[in-house]
C-alpha cells in the first residue's frame, strides 16, 4: 500500500475514505480535515480565543496540537478530578498535559477539584443522594460547570473538546436506541452560546475516526495516557462503540455515514422545533451560572449535599 | 423452569418479560397480547372485515390463526409471485396457505402474478429499467398494489400483515442508521387510510418477538415454509436483525424498548409535522389507484416497461 499523494509506503489506510497516506502526508491531512470541519460548521474564527479541554488522552491532546499548528489562539484547561483508583489516573494524566504544554510553550490552566472544592469526584459521587449519582454523571456536571465558569470569567469565545467521530456516533446510537428526544435534537458539532453566560462548545474532531486521532497522536509523538478512566468500564458509550465497530467492519464508512446522515436530516427539519425540551434559564442563586433548576444550580446543590459546610464551592 | 400460571413445566422462557409459560398458557398468551396491541393502537373493531396478507411463513399464518381464534372476520390473500429459484418457493408456500385455510374453513384469495399480469417478479425485475430494480423492490411495489386493490374492490376495512417486533425493530434501526426522515415518520403499528382509495394497514404482531411467533406456530402445529425467500439473502433487514439479536442477548428487552421508545417519542412530538415527505395523491390514469407520480402509478409504469404489450395489467 502506497501513499496516494507521494507514492511512499503508506503509514495508514483509511478504508472508509479509500485513502492511504504516508506519515508526513497523514499528519498534514488531519489538520486539513479539522480546518474543514471548523469552517463547515462555523465553529470558530481565526482571531478568537479558544479554550481546549484536555484530559491527557489522545483525542484532546491531538486536538490541542492541531489547533496550535493551524494557528488558533488556544489555551488548555485540565481539570484534576482526584481519581486515583490504584493507578494514579488523575496524577498521570495531569503530568502528561503539563509536559505537553511546557514542550510547546502553551498556556495550560489546571483546576484541582479536591483542592478548590474540597472533595474528589469519587467522594462526591459516594456522598451524593446516598450514592445514587454515578461518578460519570457527577464528573460531567462538574466539568461542564468549571469549564463554563472559566470561559465566562476569562472571555474565551469557545470551549473545544476532543470528541471524535466514534464518540459522537456512539452517543448518537445510544440516543437513537432510547429515542431521547432532547439529546437527539441538541447533539451537534457546535452548541451555540444561545444564552448569556453559556460558552459556545465545539467539536473540531467530530468527523475524524478514533483510529485516526490515535494514529495522529502516535505519529506526532504525543505522549498520552493509554488507560481509559477506570469508571468508564461497562459504560454505554463503550458498548455502542463496539456495536458500531462491527458495522464499520462490515461496511467501511458506516459510522461516518450514520453521523452525517443524522446532521443532514436535522438540518432538513426532521425534528419538531419544540422537541429539544430546553427550558428557560436563570442565574443560580449561589454561583451565578445559568441553570434551569429553581434556586440553586445542580452543581451547587450537589456540593452542598456532599461536602461538609466548611468546604462549599466558592461564590461568584 | 415452571409455568408462571399453572406451575407445569415451561415450554418457553421470555427473558425480556421475565415470564415462563407452559404450552397451553403460551398459546393463549399470544392472542391476549395481540388483542391488547389491536386495542391499544386502535387497529380494528371486532365487526370489521379484515384481510390478512399471508405468505406461507410462520408470522402471517400465526397471525391469521390468532385473528380467527379472537373472533375477527379475517379472510386471507396469498400473492403468488412466481418465485421458483430451484426450491419451488412460491409453489410450496401457496400450497401451505391453501391447506391452512382449508383445514380451518377460512376464505383464501389467491392472486397469481404470472397468470394475471403475465410475468413473474424475478422476470419483471430483470426487465425493469435494464435490471436496475431489485426483486425485493419490485415485489414490495406489486404486493402493495394488489393488496390495496383487493381491499378497495371488496370493501375490507384493513389489511393485516404479520410483521413482528424483530421486523419492525430491524427496519427502524435501518431507518435510524440512514436517518430516512420520511420512513421514520411513517413507521407505525397502524397506517391510517388517510386518503380515499388507500386501505388501512395494521401490524397486530408488532410487539411480539419473532422467537415467539415461531414458537406459537410450532405449538399450534401450523405448517409453514421454513425457507426465507431466496432473494432476502444479504438484505439489510436480516443484517440489522443480527445486530439487534446481539443487543437483545446483552440486554434482554433491548428490541422491545427500542421500538416502544420510538413510538413514544413520536407520540410526544419528536418529529416535525412536515418531515414525512408525503405528497398529494391523485388517481393513476391507467388503474385508478392513488399515486403521487404524475400520470400513471409506479406499478403501471413498471409493468409497461417490463412486459410485452399484450400482457399489460388489467384496467380498473
Amino acid at each position: 500500500m502506497r501513499c496516494r499523494i507521494c507514492g511512499a509506503p503508506a503509514a495508514i489506510n483509511m478504508r472508509q475514505h479509500k485513502l492511504a497516506l504516508c506519515r508526513a502526508h497523514f499528519v498534514d491531512w488531519i489538520p486539513e480535515q479539522t480546518e474543514r470541519a471548523i469552517d463547515h460548521y462555523k465553529m470558530a474564527d481565526r482571531g478568537e480565543k479558544l479554550l481546549v479541554a484536555v484530559s491527557g488522552g489522545k483525542d484532546s491532546l491531538a486536538l490541542w496540537d492541531v489547533l496550535h499548528r493551524l494557528g488558533y489562539a488556544a489555551d488548555g484547561v485540565y481539570i484534576d478530578l482526584g481519581i486515583d483508583e490504584g493507578i494514579g489516573y488523575s496524577g498521570k494524566s495531569r503530568a502528561l498535559c503539563e509536559s505537553f504544554a511546557a514542550a510547546r510553550g502553551l498556556n495550560l490552566q489546571v483546576v484541582s477539584v479536591p483542592a478548590v472544592y474540597g472533595a474528589s469526584i469519587p467522594d462526591v459521587a459516594k456522598k451524593s443522594m446516598r450514592g445514587r449519582r454515578k461518578p460519570c454523571s457527577v464528573c460531567g456536571l462538574v466539568k461542564r460547570h468549571i469549564m463554563n465558569r472559566i470561559c465566562r470569567e476569562q472571555g474565551y469565545a469557545a470551549l473545544a473538546t476532543g470528541h471524535n467521530l466514534d464518540d459522537e456516533a456512539a452517543v448518537l446510537l445510544h440516543n437513537a436506541m432510547t429515542w431521547s428526544g432532547g439529546y437527539l435534537v441538541r447533539q451537534a458539532p457546535v452548541l451555540a452560546a444561545t444564552r448569556p453566560g453559556l460558552a459556545r462548545k465545539i467539536k473540531p474532531f467530530c468527523r475524524i475516526y478514533e483510529r485516526e486521532t490515535a494514529a495522529y497522536a502516535l505519529m506526532q509523538k504525543i505522549e498520552y495516557i493509554y488507560e481509559e478512566c477506570p469508571y468508564s468500564e461497562g459504560s454505554s458509550t463503550l458498548y455502542y462503540k463496539e456495536i458500531l465497530n462491527r458495522m464499520e467492519e462490515d461496511r467501511p464508512g458506516a459510522k461516518l455515514q450514520f453521523y452525517l446522515a443524522f446532521l443532514q436530516a436535522k438540518d432538513q427539519g426532521l425534528f419538531a422545533p419544540g422537541a429539544s425540551g430546553e427550558s428557560d434559564l436563570h442565574e443560580c442563586a449561589q454561583c451565578g451560572q445559568p441553570t434551569s433548576a429553581p434556586g440553586k444550580c445542580a452543581f451547587c446543590r450537589l456540593w452542598e449535599n456532599a461536602t461538609p459546610p466548611g468546604l462549599r464551592p466558592p461564590s461568584p
